[in-house]
């Protein structure tokens, strides 16, 4: 069973492009909702949630752990890996090699929330890679208040958008990491704002194929049935929560709060 | 010793306002800082996280215990008083009672985070004083993390509340509650918008008044002291939360994470 947890909500994105892809293994969700948002908070707090997320989700049976965020990716990966014995994917490397992979001109950038630009996870992921890359790092704090309010389509969100990317739009990047959860549900207003011939990376596709690889690579960790259960669970059940989780999935959900 | 605690920084307005008006006693401040925000959460989970603030500051000592949190105020003042012997002093009854008696018009806003306004504990507490009063509610989610980010003076400030304030400026109130402790550090551009003639309530300051007040009624609980210590404590320390905490104080600021 593949268990995938996240600091709330967000992480969703990431199970909703699981699910899509390996629809036939069952999976587990849990969204920390009542200590959300992670990305203000200090890696220290950040992993101490982090842990307690994998032992809930090992707890319920999980093979393999999918860390759905991307603050608890940038600074709990490696202690969850010395911790625990089973395989964790973390959502940096994924979104990373795709940078590396379709960048032309070696100018990336990346957006993601304070925890995540203050890591530096991915201008060292990319150029353990490819040192002769820059990236280009911008925090975006006030996204992920933003799209929990839904204001997906507000003038105010397109005004603190264009100031957010202002730094990034002299610097010839020809691509763009998503680098938060949330970001993909603002990935039109991003575009628009970027400009066309940026391409944007979103880390939850990147991720969902990397899990699918790993599934191939390694069958016992698998484990395909017919109706495969999806289940969604959450330390706190709010209606803004649901109506973020139903945006996400296009679906009516359920919360199981635990 | 007077306990304070908060979800976060905003609960230091009424810690600051207790200071001045109470130097002579010592305090001693938690801010919840690693599960901040509680505005957007659960009844439920706020009152699991102002149990557990409550029994910390007791633990230090504390004689009296002030919420200094609207959202908690709201949703956990019953069940705390239910269990724990102490005086339990919240921030909803001095702004509501201050409201009440400065109100011509009998027409009162409420500004509050999600938690506060859908508690309706500012309607029920002045109505039970003045049935006859109007209380017109507005949820200002955004507010929070805009002053979190010291987005005091921004365009973008000023237009999510000139949207946030719009549905009150038609209901002819003469009065407007700040129903959230950040939301002082907005009192200028809240004025601005709402209007000359409307009476801003600062629940700071009229819980600071009734903290004082409460201990002239009660010396049992009082201990006043030559070079009374303030000690501040916090489940997270982040920069963000060191600036505010120092815009608020107007001082170099120490938080002892516990």
């Amino acid at each position: 069973m593949i268990g995938i947890f996240d600091s709330g909500i967000g992480g969703m994105t990431v199970a909703r492009a699981i699910e899509q892809l390996l629809p036939d293994h069952p999976l587990i969700y849990y969204g920390d909702i009542a200590r959300t948002p992670y990305g203000p908070k200090s890696p220290q707090t950040i992993i101490n949630y982090s842990i307690r997320n994998t032992e809930f989700l090992l707890d319920k049976g999980a093979k393999l752990i999918v860390i759905a965020c991307n603050s608890a990716s940038s600074v709990a990966t490696k202690i969850l890996r010395e911790r625990f014995r089973v395989p964790i994917i973390e959502v940096i490397s994924p979104a990373a090699r795709r940078a590396t992979e379709i960048s032309k001109t070696g100018r990336i950038g990346v957006i993601g929330t304070k925890a995540t630009v203050k890591s530096g996870i991915y201008q060292q992921t990319i150029n353990a890679e490819r040192p002769d890359f820059k990236i280009f790092s911008q925090a975006c704090p006030l996204l992920v208040p933003l799209v929990e309010e839904n204001w997906l389509n507000k003038r105010e969100t397109k005004m603190i958008l264009r100031r957010y990317l202002h730094p990034l739009k002299n610097k010839q990047i020809d691509t763009l990491v998503l680098g938060c959860t949330h970001y993909p549900l603002l990935s039109n207003l991003i575009q628009a704002r970027i400009g066309k011939r940026v391409q944007l990376i979103d880390s939850s596709i990147q991720t969902a194929s990397f899990v699918r690889e790993y599934l191939v690579r390694h069958p016992e960790c698998s484990s395909e049935q017919a109706k495969a259960s999806h289940t969604y669970y959450a330390s706190d059940c709010t209606e803004t929560a649901l109506n973020v989780a139903e945006r996400i999935f296009h679906r009516p959900m359920e919360l199981i709060v635990a």
